[in-house]
């Protein structure tokens, strides 16, 4: 049974952020819950970048009952004139008497500007209620607010040996219903999915977004130096979304041109005959894409965790073991020498899936 | 908090024999528990092989009080004179009145007849309550007394990528100190622990248990088809528990007189120049070795696997990625053609230990 107390709150503020996941673009998500004489007066959630903020959404509903009452907001409220007005002078203006916060805003434009606007008007603020859970869901827009290089996150179905095939190259299926599932609903949360040419060439797959609720489809990112994309592929023709599609400079001008006709956007990063992966997070930055979802081949995990560009790891195992030296593994780079250098998983998350597991974490490079 | 009904005591009892693992060596462990005008009277469990059974400790505490009584037992009461008199005898001359018995016991000489004989002699038998959980205790027992082939439990500690050291060979330290821990407590659960001659060469291993409690040492079994073991290696030399080297017919017979001269059982198990697995299975059974930990290195790990030697698998995960394609996967063997052919668990448990995972099952084959 639940206690009722902030938390009580702010945890429903969390929920309601947490399921708005994957339609705010390279915005946070944002609960706000406006309580008074004992009971919720507003909800709020900020749902699409351009549009109202949480605060906004609850003051509304509250519908001029605020004064006096307690905000609760999962980040910390908005001090600038961005694409709306400021969330803290609404919340001042209604007389709201008390706002707790669950983490400060790291947006440069705000980093505690809202927090001291709010309590130079009087109001009694306070910081850092359930925090942690507060960062972890906007881990995506810290990262892109702070770098403006999309947050990266690498996923892989592998069996117990760390196979994503058998040595055929057979890889249907490993995973069990569950941890498929959950890749869909990790695709909605997502700006972009990005695979290497291999995996389109082999597998021909839609990268589309296929919950059972219907979900936003990720804009398709292919990373291939030399431009092999075929123009029949269905990333190319169906339609379903954009594709943007990577390659190196050497790359053939004709196929490019091909490619541009049938819809595809192509950019060129590396001045050499590979794809620069880090010049390619810029690119993908400066085109306000926020976070990818990885579902690549071995080759390219191992160049994205080797270079850094991963900000977290979903791996999800199935129960198997299929041997074979040369089945293609989930994480194909030269290596670290030592086991004291090896890319070792912080923040460690396990997960049970039936008789499949899922371990996730922040890769950390020594 | 506990209830009390028959799930009471015989959790009870099985808690006592699940203490015993590792110290009644062929034979199942076993626990006890009198219940008589609403208190216990009687607490036994099976220690060693060759004294009393959990039945008669249980019954010799209870001082000839019993008559009336109901008795739990994890295992069916055994109806034949072994090493020591049937216990259902014992049951049925101290008057109990009620048995309740957790699991049937397999072993052909008994399956069925300890509880026949309790029921003719009038008194009430009630089998299968917490079956499953008695049948996984005994799991050693079982396939010895059903097949004269030890139990094998495959052990591995790899990185998320599989691996067990890193390219360079350094494996230290994989696997955090909980699941190390672990593993102690799993070599004092068997009866032998195997690893290759590899293994024995690279690490000079002592192979003993180093539990935080003193605790049993396993025979160290090393399979060594040319007999290449070090004569000053630590499992000829250190004397802490037996050691049995299995070689191939054609290995040198002059390196088996100085291992034998050193204190080393070496076995002779196929007739080529490789050790026949299957063959070894069946003569450390005949030396009544009804259990092993198998901490080999990948290919025999990946031998003993697919020969279906294997009767779990406990795969400690660490959260780390080390990567290099050469670098020492925990099964090396040819592999499977397809994914659906894949060696799959059934049965799979999943613990967490901090940022460790152990992931434990009995391996199929397709």
């Amino acid at each position: 049974m639940e206690v009722m107390n902030d938390e009580f709150y702010m945890s429903l503020a969390l929920d309601m952020a947490e399921r708005a996941q994957g339609q705010t673009g390279i915005n946070p998500v944002v609960g706000c819950v406006v309580v008074k004489d004992g009971a919720v007066i507003g909800l709020g959630t900020h749902l699409k970048r351009g549009t109202g903020h949480a605060e906004v959404h609850a003051l509304n509903m509250a519908a001029g009952q605020a004064a006096g009452s307690t905000a609760y907001v999962t980040l910390e409220p908005c001090s600038h004139y961005g694409k709306t007005p400021p969330c803290s002078e609404r919340l001042i203006a209604e007389g709201v008497a008390r706002v707790v916060i669950a983490c400060e805003d790291p947006n440069p434009q705000v980093a505690g500007r809202g927090v001291a606007m709010l309590r130079e008007a009087g109001i009694e603020v306070e910081v850092g209620l359930l925090r942690e859970r507060a960062l972890r869901l906007n881990e995506k827009f810290i990262k892109y607010i702070l770098t403006k290089r999309p947050f990266v996150t690498l996923k892989t179905a592998s069996t117990l040996d760390g196979k994503i095939a058998t040595r055929t190259g057979d890889s249907k299926w490993i995973s069990n219903e569950s941890a498929r599932k959950i890749v869909h609903t990790l695709r909605h949360r997502h700006q972009g999915i990005m695979v290497g040419v291999g995996t389109v060439i082999a597998d021909n797959p839609s990268l589309t977004t296929r919950t059972e609720v219907p979900g936003i489809n990720p804009v398709r990112i292919i990373i291939d130096s030399g431009l092999r994309t075929p123009l029949d592929s269905a990333v190319v023709t169906d339609g379903q979304a954009p594709t943007i599609i990577i390659a190196a400079e050497t790359a053939d001008a004709a196929k490019e041109e091909e490619l541009t006709a049938a819809g595809v956007q192509v950019l060129r990063c590396g001045a050499g005959p590979r794809v620069d992966l880090a010049a390619a997070m810029d690119r993908l930055g400066e085109l306000e894409i926020g976070s990818i979802l990885l579902e690549g081949g071995g080759t390219l995990n191992g160049a994205m965790l080797e270079q850094g560009l991963v900000d977290r790891v979903v791996l999800f195992f199935a129960p198997k073991i299929v041997g074979g030296a040369g089945a293609p593994a989930a994480f194909a780079f030269d290596g670290v020498d030592l086991m004291r250098n090896a890319v070792t998983l912080r923040g460690v998350e396990v997960e049970v899936l039936g008789d499949n597991v899922c371990i996730s974490g922040i890769p950390e490079l020594v």
